[in-house]
């Protein structure tokens, strides 16, 4: 026997309806009827249409943009919660904003994901839910139960098709390659899943005075390469690596990435440059402004769905993982 | 002797640099340098210039519209100062931004003017300092001091001349007006200042499935009207209550308020009302916008240059408002 | 299915055991074994009886006089449950004493009644059940979830008859009245139950070395009164209130109060003043002091009876009330 | 060089004034004007009539009988100086009130002291100073710093006369008696300060069914004996603990404790007892009622004095009883 | 009906799993499968083998010796229980390490036993379970429940039949004793379950400059005595105490103790010591060191495997003693 | 003018005395008379042997090997300084333990950097001043100000001298190699203070069932390479990742590492490999077991001297680093 909470609730506020949309078309379950509005004055007035009391209530928002509003909103929505005697409230993060500020590189910056680790909490959450956070050591600002979904065997499973089927007349080898020295430990474990090699670029000033090029740390010549990154946000990085690969004679580029972002000249980059193809999963709402590009988006709703199910049956998340 | 804290650092974000400005001219002191920016993606970073270290810090910011915008940079202001060995953290909130959220009134709303409170003290703030909230028991919601100024006696003072000089051929007769029962108290503080009598105004349905009526309580016929509120927003309830006291026979009708948040359609109502004048202070930032329109603004500059010198020395605040 | 909760148990201290004995006669359960005396030098002693591990526990006290002892009894078996591992702690506070010291109105004041939210909170208490609290923003001095009762609409209900059937003679118009500034959104309230108009009292100073008048704000001449407040407590200004309505030209007045802290010269006020009948709920307890008095009790258990059982269920609270 | 605190001052509420002016005289300091009012409900109003921010306040407030105001307005008074921005609170609690509810002994038993260290805490208190906790454990109760004055020494030095000058034709012998077995560490303690042996007396039942005896441990036949508690309260156990020396064989017998409640028949009970005479301190308010009586008291407003002096100069407090 | 927790898990580190698999075994499940190893250079690694999402946990550890290792593989494990979702997390502590540091003795002295109950409580324990604490107000160092056991009437037990049967030829009176003044009310309660007399021993200076001497309080010549202590350490005290005991004419000599810390030469001098018998429990593995020897031990895991089902269901612990 | 802090007193338990007293030679004080001794049971006892009243007081104490003792003898010591009423406490942990386990990498992980830095903090700790921090994320784990040092530079510094004279018929060409994934961007860091290039190994499984070998991204044949990293504590992987440098190609191998936990087979491994010279700090106390090995010992005492002095002064430590 488990310990008892209530039945599933699913609770959201306006940052991506069409995932929290999926994710209850998963479960088979209608989402609480709340109003999240704006007031004449930019302030948020939310209206709970149902009584929460007991529930195990799970506050779907990702904090993407515009991540004060959408930060707000869910905080609201947690003092609400709270205050209206739910069971047990679970916020779920899709993608959690502000999470590259996640230490201080210089002096008298913030940690604004701790802060925002800290504002959750105050506000009223039990529990968190989240995808591939930016830093694992994220889990750590919290002190509440973290689960932390990774979309990244996903994205590979995505691309086992291409990697074993590629293209007539093009080279059979691929690599896997992260766009910068950070995201290192991510490539090797997207690589893991199709037992690739991996090479890393890295912008650097070969001389003082002289400017900054994308050197490519590791073996990509003459074949097919994968960039991998957790967040894409205005595309340069990426967009400046495919190029990167391909004038030191990498055959075909593609990308994928978790989160994306999309700031921006984004979508004008990634559509003009080198790449491929692009794909990235539905955390953060994408409003339909990706048809016909480059862009492919992967749903997570299934694996959110799942996470939600086995949360509230109090049964192991881990295995969700172990069992692919 | 006192207990010794730094020297007085002045830092803000980006909601009313001109008030800042004003304090800081007051002060005969620079504000810190620190540059608050937004990313592409919506999210705010922040650069702080100098060493702030064991200084007296007030940060000022007022958490207007686009207040969830204000109200984040203010947060990760606090956390940059924490983590950066400030002596003490003055947050210095001129506006407080959600204070109208300060209770339930239906079932499961959110107290959001608490959970403000309870983001400030989190964030790192270790004393407030504020003028006019809309209800005084926000100060309770914080367990930090609060210094809770009053532009009551300062709008009262700027309409003495106009009570003791009327215009020619006027009435002599003037009345304090509040546009709604919330602000009875507030009504009779201000008509204190001028030793005039008040009436109030109710919204209100004289019978069921008729509509609401303006009513007056008290007696204002042939009498010249002063409305006080403490935030006009809308300027909806305010301008149909200076026409409601006209329409009851009222001379001249003025208007005044603590905090000009003029949302939305605000200034073009007060601009077509009935309205002689129309003042705020200037704890929002107006941008200019209202030269040569009926509302002028009153600074309370010295009033907060003021208090943040006491609160620096040590010395008494309510002082300021006893000697006037 | 909601979270479980253990059963109910109701336990009490000494401040109002003929409420709690009539909401347990409504709930149909005895209220738990629990002595608690007062050794001779003061101190508070408790012995509860019967376990309480794991059970939904109710603790009723009113913080009505001696307001210290019944707090001290209030926290310390807060502390004796907690520590004996009760499943759920209710704090059911009908009479939240200290309501009125809710901001600081001069330097240097405390604001007792968020200490006392604190004190509560520190002591064990998961959770506040109160009604009528003096000011709704106390409500947010807790970040404990608080289920907030109002005895207004019962108030209300029983004038209807009195409305509605005038004494032989008499006027048939009503107007509902407020003693003072601060009751006015209360006043209009209980009007709206009735469909009455409302006015205003206050207490003035006409010219400065003039001693104070209450002034009546509205229209009240000919007309039958009911003045309205939540705590009525020496009942000076109440009594005054109906006195001044009386020389202004009203015919019958009557009064009402959720409260009755009726402390000193109360009882004989109100015996010997001009007011007809005067109405108070339960919350304080009387001790049949009052037979024979012009002062009739009107019972909340039932209304605290059924809160305590939804709570438990883990229904809707505020469904109470939109369903009269 | 120390970190730098305010100037002392020393404010209190009604419970052992006299003992506060002691203080401050041995200070050469006037007490902070402060009026602490019960309104006619029983409710404490406080009004403290000048500036303390930045200050190093100490609070000085014996929660003794009747200790349930006596810790309210203690309460409130830090509530109060918090808010009012004091630079340090130092609460000084010469007889901490439930101290004896120090750990549970029976199922369901609430641990008061440890509840009223958390009330301190949370309502405004930095910092502790006492004197002769019941339990020294009750020190760990704070997470703030606790200075643990005691009064021992005083009392054996008081003694030392009657030890070394017996009065004529009496036993030169003493022996120091604790009245029950909680208290022989703290005779053990006073026995050293001269050199004297000790003896223990314990209420016991010889078999099943038959009345409780006062049982000697240790030899006191022919002897003088001084018997010593941390309180006495009704003085029952103390005064027949004295009858049950003399019945044994002791020759004179007299008493001592520090902390002198006194509560109900204590009194009378000790001016009727075997007691040469009696020995207290006044940490607790006595009144003048002991004029004449048996009882001496011996002020411990110098002890406090020396040490408010020390700690508001950060200089050590543990060496004033080094050095006697 | 009680509040539902999960099915009884039990998980341990090293410090006592002998103990561990007894109340497993009385319990009649499994523990649970962790590894908890230390890694190279000393860092604690740990492993949990299977699921904890909403289980009532138990986590059995004495932090006996090597303390410091065995209290951080508690908090270690504690961590590693809230992240991952248990349900309820149970501090089972039968032996409470650092106990006898309770208090300041001295200047500058730290309380660690509070300090360990502040880090249980911040590691993630939602309630403790432990047995004869050195000094019954450690339970007060918590805010969460602690069920307190006691071994007193288990030792009690045993030494009735040696009471009622004494060794053919020697004296049939028996006196409990105390080894010094700390433990005098522990030896009364021990003493009360067999109905016998006390007797107390003080170690003592006799004059300035002269050694120190153990004191007999109380009358013990030609009697049996059974020695009693909480924790039994290095034995030094112990075991002077029954020689002490033996010179002063006592009989027979027994002694036990809840504890059996015996570090350093305890078992030796135990061994060579007049006592005849020296009894424990298990809370402190002893690893079969003492097969052989003086030392009897007494399981108390029927004690701690009853208090656990108890918890679970939600049951009165405090019922297992009073039904003996 | 600052917030005035006390004088700095230096304090530490036994972890590195021989980095404390270099730290107070530079700093040109005594550290505090302070003895930390271990009880036979394992138990720690401290003793500050004078006054820390209102001083700026200086834990310093690496958490290094015995991690566990050497953790709670610095717990014990926040514990006493914050109950002795020290002005400020600052933790300066050279060596941060437990700092690798800072993420959940499997379920049911522990996350025990964060639970150091709750436990630090509960204990009383108010500041940290550490270096190297194994994530820099773990300065989000405090919500208390962290300040960072770095030895990077000061290690790049010793390469100097080598890169710019290579020994006589080696190659010129230098290139700075990350023995892991996980440290690339400290080796890009530290390459930008030499201005050279960067190769990365990776353990790696080339096919399932084949056993893993050191893969090298990047061009190091026929180069001198330097391996980075910041912490060495078996020394298996740089050993294994020097020797596979040399088997591609490399020319010279050196190493170096800020922490030298060297534990287990370390110091033999290094030793025996093919490095050069291996060159670490004093971060971790290394007793002179180094004499004579290959193993430099750079000392960190002149930068924490400065900080120490710095944060004393509340002048800027970021400059610090600024300035080289």
């Amino acid at each position: 026997m488990n310990m008892c909470v209530g039945d599933i609730l699913i609770i959201t506020g306006n940052s991506n309806t069409t995932l929290v949309d999926n994710i209850c078309k998963n479960l088979g379950i209608e989402k609480v009827d709340c109003e999240v509005k704006t007031f004449s004055d930019g302030e948020i007035s939310i209206d709970i249409g149902e009584t929460v009391r007991g529930k195990d209530v799970f506050l779907i928002q990702s904090t993407s943009s515009p991540v004060n509003n959408n930060l707000m909103e869910c905080l609201i929505l947690l003092d609400a919660l709270k205050r209206a005697s739910a069971g047990r409230i679970n916020a779920v993060i899709p993608y959690y904003g502000y999470a590259r500020q996640d230490r201080k590189t210089r002096a008298r910056e913030p940690i604004t994901a701790k802060l925002v680790a800290d504002l959750l909490t105050v506000a009223g959450a039990d529990r968190v839910l989240t995808m591939d956070l930016h830093a694992g050591q994220i889990q750590g600002y919290f002190n509440i139960p973290v689960d932390h979904l990774t979309a990244v065997p996903y994205l590979a499973k995505y691309f086992k098709e291409i990697v074993n089927n590629p293209k007539e007349g093009k080279k059979r080898d691929f690599v896997v390659v992260s766009p910068d020295l950070g995201g290192v430990t991510r490539t090797r474990n997207f690589a893991n899943e199709l037992n690739l090699p991996i090479a890393i670029i890295e912008k650097r000033r070969p001389k003082a005075n002289v400017s900054e090029v994308m050197n490519i740390i590791g073996d990509i010549e003459g074949k097919n390469c994968i960039l991998i990154d957790d967040i894409v946000d205005t595309a340069g990085t990426i967009c400046q690596a495919a190029k990167a690969l391909v004038d030191h004679g990498a055959e075909e580029v593609y990308g994928c990435a978790t989160h994306g972002v999309l700031s921006g000249p984004a979508i004008d980059r990634i559509e003009k440059s080198v790449m491929e193809k692009f794909i990235i999963t539905d955390t953060i709402d994408t409003e339909k402004k990706l048809i016909g590009s480059k862009i492919e988006v992967v749903s997570v709703a299934p694996l959110f769905a799942n996470a939600i199910k086995r949360i509230n049956a109090n049964t192991s998340v881990s295995e969700m993982f172990d069992k692919r």
